[in-house]
């Protein structure tokens, strides 16, 4: 059993960290934190963690983080760059689901999310959180920057064929879309049910966030830069991320043979048979990413289809994961779930 | 561990049986049958499925379900009345979630369902799995009809004001609203997205069959006939139910005690505090009946809103429950379950 | 031609007068205003109008609406009630979308709004603008209180049964459904999609804004107080409303006829075949409100089903109704507008 | 006033077609057929068009559609090509909304559509109708061939770069996201609303029928063969195609000049301004194709986003438009439609 806690429990990754931890059988929840509804029950606000979760929301100045064993940061960002450095120092094991730590170059990532960082030490420390990559690196780890939830999608995506080599990387695409749930809670007009039901769009085509984090991560692949062009797109779903990417194949190469070895030990990457076409509600509430591969007119266009739950594997499950991994469980432990279709 | 059988898993009721029973730790799924898809892995066809049920489907013919010891019925009406007998006399106990065992009244029965019933004398014998009212008979059970998804919601809903005796009988309302998994997983034109999003109707509002199964609910628990008029409506949901259900009160009562102590102990029954709204996402996926009422201005109306989710509470999760009373698990084996938010 | 002032188009009322009023051929847009976004092109906000709308959002200070022949106002409450007196005193006509004149008992109105009324004389003079009860007076009316959108839905459902006293007024219920449009475009988490999408629940059933306006409208029907009860519940739809309304029949009555009789004339109210279910979509951008019944099992409850656009017969299109009517307009005017299905 | 009909009218596009014809104020519609349905009322299936349209369905073999002045088919593929000849004989001008004369190479035709032709000879007169593109040709034609909806958002993306001279066309991709109603109103399992809302899918990445009549478009527009991708997706939307091109520039230009005098006399082409993200629902219900266009990180990559409604410019409003130029009538004519936001 360890002590968990939670900073900032009323957003969706909140809640979701929550449904997870609630039955997973070595932690104990310890504390959730939230500024603004210090005091209100948890289940009151999520009544779906009626009967599961009796803590209230405490206030942060008051809530005894430092003895915990990991805290959770599902804060926005540049609060868990903050408090990570005295969490550290007092022997817990910190794992920020927001952007604060996932980039290396601290000038990009100044650039993209407009501060300064407030621990630059911190950033070279922390272990980006994507197991089927970085595994070994995480088990060690005090620091872990969880993964954004398009970055997971597309590198995990892109990565067998950027290993192995086979793939141009003077042209990388990635059309991505997302459920509306990745908007956060937080009141907005865009994300009002009037306005994203029934439409679909595209949004920052000429630049989003998660580009330098992909960029960063394709390169590590690939051993070299690459040129990468990324659409998000907003689809009226709650939850998901459907990824279709586009690479030019250099080499002859058996693409489902590359996909199944790369992933053939990963107990949240399932590689489809050749030809289908996964749908995002396959893996709703699940931690999986499910992949498949498509050649069109067999040219040396490879189109590959990566979906996760966005809030699952593409944040909470992810972050339950590499907690998991770093305290010598299971890795699936309290992840065993089944994508809810219909 | 018990060997489990399933006929007819094509359907909606089937996938969200082999979500729940996948991962139920006393039960070993030994066949799931479909003549239309025999050969076919259950995992082509629902791949949430995929690494979690190797299965494929069996003939009915030549599934061994004699040597299961229970079989579940996801069929069609009309079918598990064929087969329940023979099953029953090989010694495997059977659960059947279509409605051939749930109508007492022969007559009734095939007056709504349109057939003569093949077996009658196993309506008599079959107990109605509602487990908040039948738990007793349920543990002894060798049949079990599993009630409808509307008459679930419905029932819970009056039950405590029922069974105190405090609403006037001569004029029930329950006004359904159902997702449209409801209609089943069969092509229809009416259950196609281009026709059913975005759009609410009623439907059925001159006769339902589920409301002569609810009539016998609720005469049941208030010990003489009653006056109860139904109208069910189509809503743009996936999954889930929301009964509001209209009665006068005739006594002074204390309503939210009446509720509180019908379902004290019942671990799939939630009553929330005096002036809660239930939404049905708060149990999406979840085997939890969640439960509220209303007085509007201080008369002698009284409100009930009563939320489920059709397959799961007002299908599969309830027939997993009757599984686990019959066969002495705990209630609550496998059905831990917390709603999908958001 | 007539020119028309907008006062708050930022919101769906606005948005909808904008799409109704740029096709109508008697109107020349004069101006619309919105203080926060004074300079803005409406067309920038709603890019459906690009091509159709030139204006820009004028300040309200500096807007000439004294020069306009009629102003909507499409504001929160309680802004209206600020401004008709000067308008009318220059000789602008005025309809008010909001709710600030729709109820005659001042005490009524401040306790269900929250505030003072700042002209309680123009509240007599108002008249209520459901042309299918008031047409006369709307004539030569000075100022329209554009019923709610509930309201519109409950009345006219409700309406052919009372003024003819064949219903038992001591127990009347209109369980009412209404798209999430309804809550208006303004930030909230509630109408978030991640919130309001895939889910379904009642609110404000212990007291809504709209029950004593339609208590009101019910009262004078029947000619006598009525005991009413009014659920209404959010449902995933962008527009639509759709009423179920529960009355006891006292006489014998041919309630077909009734029905087609009360509305033979009516350009907006379509009395559908006995035993049909109307569907929102049918009237999804019409200004038709759809209506049928059923008496299940030949009893003396009668089923009213009423489906109306919220925005358009629910707001905007009963609005531009209203002005029709008053200007000498042909009454459907700019209004012949086909829902859209699918 | 010319005298219309209409072959198949129980599909989308069907009611769609009735749904502009009925309010043109230069259309009689004489006949709509249906041999299913011969008889029964076209506003019984399709309840928005009650009031609006008076017609039943009439049997195919009866219809006097030899005395029209035009007939559309709104039927499946391979229906048109039977019937077209004797009418096109009898002086009746014909306009097929489905594929049969869409594409030039009949080797090509059939491959794809898996059936022998049946009236060459009239492949070669059909006139491709994207008035955009061959308004001369169409104003004479007796035949059009009306455009897919696929085809529609892609081709008018990418026709200023192509015809311009400035894309690489060794590497053009369409990706594009398609609402259910794409699919049809034929019952299937595949389009049930309990299957694809909150999902997203790709479908058919190894190959779609409206690759090669959009690759006949790109290789026209360029002068020379292309190499094209195209990925569809299915998108939990009722109407709305969104289609995201990407190309490489290979000259230096000013696209948003290039797209803006390319399109500065088009009724129903909607350039927005540098930097814009076109909605779907910008366009429901509308016959106007908006489109913008990005250049992420000021790369050689240009990223084209065009939006149509896949029922009105995608089908139906097409098809009035190029009746309109056929006819001589103004080619906005009734298909002056506000997109219908929220």
């Amino acid at each position: 059993m360890i002590k968990v806690g939670i900073v900032g429990g009323t957003g969706y990754t909140g809640v979701e960290l929550l449904r997870l931890l609630a039955l997973h059988p070595q932690v104990e929840l310890a504390a959730i934190t939230s500024r603004k509804e210090a005091g209100m029950r948890v289940a009151d606000m999520f009544p779906n963690l009626r009967g599961h979760v009796d803590l209230a929301f405490s206030d942060p100045e008051q809530a005894d983080l430092a003895s915990c064993d990991v805290v959770f940061f599902a804060t926005p960002n540049g609060i868990a760059m903050q408090q990570a450095r005295e969490l550290l120092a007092a022997g817990v094991r910190v794992i920020d689901l927001a952007a604060d730590f996932r980039i290396k170059d601290l000038v990009v990532w100044s650039k993209w999310y407009g501060m300064e960082h407030a621990c630059p030490e911190l950033v070279e420390e922390a272990v980006y959180g994507l197991p089927e990559v970085n595994r070994e690196q995480i088990k060690t780890a005090r620091l872990i920057a969880n993964p954004g939830c398009y970055p997971t999608a597309v590198q995990l995506g892109f990565l067998p064929l950027l290993a192995a080599g086979v793939a141009d990387t003077s042209c990388l695409i990635a059309d991505a879309k997302s459920g509306v749930s990745g908007a956060g809670r937080g009141a907005s007009v865009r994300a009002l049910f009037a306005e994203s039901a029934d439409s679909f769009a595209a949004y920052g085509a000429s630049g989003h966030r998660h580009l330098p984090e992909i960029s960063q991560g394709l390169a590590g692949f690939s051993g070299k830069n690459v040129n990468f062009t990324f659409v998000p797109h907003l689809t009226p779903l709650i939850r998901g991320i459907h990824a279709t990417l586009y690479a030019r194949v250099t080499h002859g190469v058996d693409i489902q043979a590359l996909f199944e070895q790369r992933y053939q030990n990963e107990p949240f990457v399932d590689v489809m048979p050749a030809g289908s076409h996964p749908e995002t509600r396959s893996v709703r509430g699940a931690n999986t990413c499910r992949i498949s591969w498509h050649r069109p007119q067999n040219g040396d266009m490879v189109v590959v289809l990566s979906v996760i739950d966005n809030l699952v594997k593409g944040a909470a499950g992810q972050a339950v994961q590499n907690m998991n991994i770093m305290f010598g469980f299971a890795e699936s432990m309290g992840l065993e779930l089944i994508g809810l279709l219909p």
